[in-house]
């Protein structure tokens, strides 16, 4: 009999299995685009790619972890088109900021001229992406479910996540069906195009002149991550989320942008609402309750981790003293009020990055209890090696959403579309901080769910 | 105004323009699948790809030229399934080979074995791509179209051609809307899938057992080719067409295959109509004309050019003299008994080569007209280059066949399918003898017809 390399999920599988299986999985990817852009050797007439990082077996997850995740998507939906829709709050919330984020501070000069002009079109779209992570510390009964981020602005992974959820089902069909996906096909891709096939029908509808309308999708010049976006024909923003893109040339094309009739998806104060500031803010007492039910509000509010920003208050001069301390760091993420991974520090690295910084720019910065994500684990491909072991997974639940602004102040809108899109998955092995799959720090997966 | 940099099919591109349209290429490639795989760059998690070699713009090809080959796939279908259901004239025109060509050698034995055993399955289906090239010498009023080979095993670029032809028509929506493709989608993917299962519906219902019945396909196992593979999911062959592949274990299996009750696609009599000496038997008097109707016979006919095996009868001395003579030979090229490209020897090439051999085995070989394609231009992207310039086009057309033979000799058969797939086209820069994209000497393409 062939020997037993690993267990997953109570089963055994051979060497020759997971050879089978790894077969299939590089194959699949080169067909179906599972797959990035090798630029940096890219000529005139050619460009290699390479491999996504893909699990090899669906990791389990909690099936009423994932239930909950989805049944908040609409809350989370509807928290931030409110939010988005409050400029005064925004400000307020944001203001600490000015001149000491050069995004920050160009986004709203940008903000405030249009306002000035006058704004053209009240009805605005938007994709967002609510990630989790499992929470369990050694005095808790039961895992609970805790958002790590929300992102307002140029959500990735959707058609990833599509891909990969249906290349597990196709595994399962032909090559281990001991490992059968319990649930549906993600359908991000299909539901984006949709909302901005929505927004197209919006702005046709209300259009006076006759001329031909077009959904215009601004992209970076040299992404690696093509296949993420192309696959989706309103303006569409994948770029903008740089500073270094905001050059004047730059500036000029989002106020343009910004300033016309078009229907953004998402526009600049929504844009606004991925800060880690907004994301704190919420945090605190009152402030979810101000914009959502009483149930609804409760919901949302559980899935928060303890956040502070380092200001001056009393809780942010605390706060202050526990980044600095690295003992007491130990549980702590610094986050800084930029979108994306790879800008974070972690644990007893906070102290001597803090230090490293003008103390006028520590309120630039978030700290986070860290997610304690209970063991797990996971058969995945990383770019340069095959890993088997302990894991850590992300779930992230897209929505889609498109809403008209009924007044300037004041969170008074009027819903047209609040729905859940999908989801994304994504594995890394434990004890890698960074998730990113782009980035080779984990790979897209599928949820096996568990009760 | 910017520079214009190329003329195609009478309008102006400029070097902008191109750019746009190469990073539309390589990027819907990547998507798509359009690739091939870096076996070469392997490891156990992950495998790079590069794009299959693409045109930029659909290259110009007759309109008449095109329907005639279309015309055609029934005749040369129809004609392939009763060739492949003679043994006897199977075995008198091959016979020559015996004990000269490997491969031939080592088929016919399995033939023979299966045969002394008992055919237990009379249904056959295959899939067959007859390929075509424009040919026009100085005295020519009309450009023709004349077949290079008929394809009857492992027939490839189906899928790639597909894909192909949906980027074009993709790059004209967005792109490039003056180099609209002025033809429909290529449907070889769903035609074989369908031709699979019909195959797969007529086993069943003759299925006494009440076992599950399934598809097997045969792959190589270290192909680069995948993606053209991949998608198509009764026994269909996609390797066995190299004599390495007949190692003692290899000929087991498909002396296995071949005895079993498995509808095969194809089985080894149709693979054995692929030889090169079947193409030029049916190009002596009476040969087409025995199988088809005189009207279909004299279409098909048409198409042929002059060809003689190197043999000891008085016109196959006189190939050899022709062969042997560098300046005679100048429009000629000399095809071995081998399935697929690269395998040939061209014009003063071709004294030197025979003359290494022995005398013997000249009879393998088979000497044929060059075709002489008309001036073309072309633009594309060749892997290491983009290329502007004069190109030659071949294309090819691909059928679906299900029969069944009602007698052990003579070509009774009774036709259940008997289709035209869609096509696959393919453009190389003229000067290059060698037409094979996968090996980088050409790319995919989709025409442009012209009246």
């Amino acid at each position: 009999m062939a020997e037993t390399v690993i267990k997953h999920d109570g089963r055994d599988y051979t060497e020759d299995q997971l050879y089978y299986l790894t077969n299939g999985i590089k194959d699949y990817q080169i067909v179906h685009g599972s797959h990035l852009k090798g630029v940096q050797f890219e000529t005139a007439s050619s460009v290699p790619s390479r491999p996504a990082g893909a699990s090899m077996l669906p990791t389990l997850f909690p099936r009423s972890s994932f239930q909950e995740a989805c049944e908040l998507q609409q809350a989370f939906n509807e928290l931030y088109m409110r939010v988005a829709s409050d400029p005064e709050w925004l400000y307020s919330t944001l203001e600490p900021l000015m001149d000491h984020d050069d995004l920050f501070t160009t986004l709203w000069e940008i903000c405030a001229k249009v306002r000035d002009a006058g704004v053209v079109q009240h009805t605005v779209c938007a994709i967002f992406r609510s990630d989790y992570m499992l929470h369990q510390t050694p005095n808790d009964e039961e895992v609970s479910l805790k958002q790590v981020e929300m992102n307002t602005f140029s959500c990735a992974g959707a058609c990833h996540a599509d891909r990969i959820a249906a290349m597990h089902h196709h595994l399962a069909k032909v090559k281990a069906p001991e490992a059968s996906p319990n649930m549906g096909l993600s359908k991000n891709t299909k539901v984006i195009v949709n909302l901005l096939k929505a927004a197209y029908e919006t702005y046709e509808a209300a259009a006076t002149s006759g001329r031909a309308n077009c959904v215009l999708m601004t992209v970076q010049p040299f992404n690696f991550n093509i296949a993420d976006e192309r696959p989706i024909d309103v303006v569409y923003h994948r770029a903008g989320y740089e500073i270094e893109e905001y050059d004047e040339p730059g500036k000029e094309t989002r106020l343009r942008l910004e300033m016309s009739r078009a229907i953004k998806c998402p526009d600049i104060l929504t844009h606004l609402t991925g800060f880690k500031s907004v994301q704190q803010a919420l945090t605190q007492s009152g402030a979810v309750e101000r914009c959502l039910p009483p149930d609804k509000a409760a919901m949302v509010r559980r899935t928060f981790m303890p956040m502070q920003i380092l200001d001056t208050t009393i809780p942010g001069l605390e706060a202050r003293k526990t980044a600095l301390d690295p003992k007491r760091a130990a549980n702590y993420v610094l986050k800084p009020n930029l979108e994306g991974g790879g800008h974070n520090i972690y644990r007893s690295n906070i102290a001597g990055f803090l230090s490293s910084r003008p103390r006028e720019e520590w309120h630039k910065y978030v700290l986070v209890r860290l997610i304690e994500p209970p063991p797990s684990t996971g058969t995945i491909m990383m770019p340069e090696a095959l890993y088997h072991g302990a894991v850590v997974s992300e779930l992230g639940v897209l929505g889609t959403c498109l809403w008209q602004r009924r007044s300037r102040a004041g969170s008074e809108v009027e819903i047209k579309q609040n729905k859940i899109a999908g989801w994304t998955f994504k594995t890394k092995p434990m004890g890698i901080d960074e998730m990113s799959v782009v980035k080779g720090y984990g790979v897209f997966d599928c949820p096996l769910l568990v009760d």
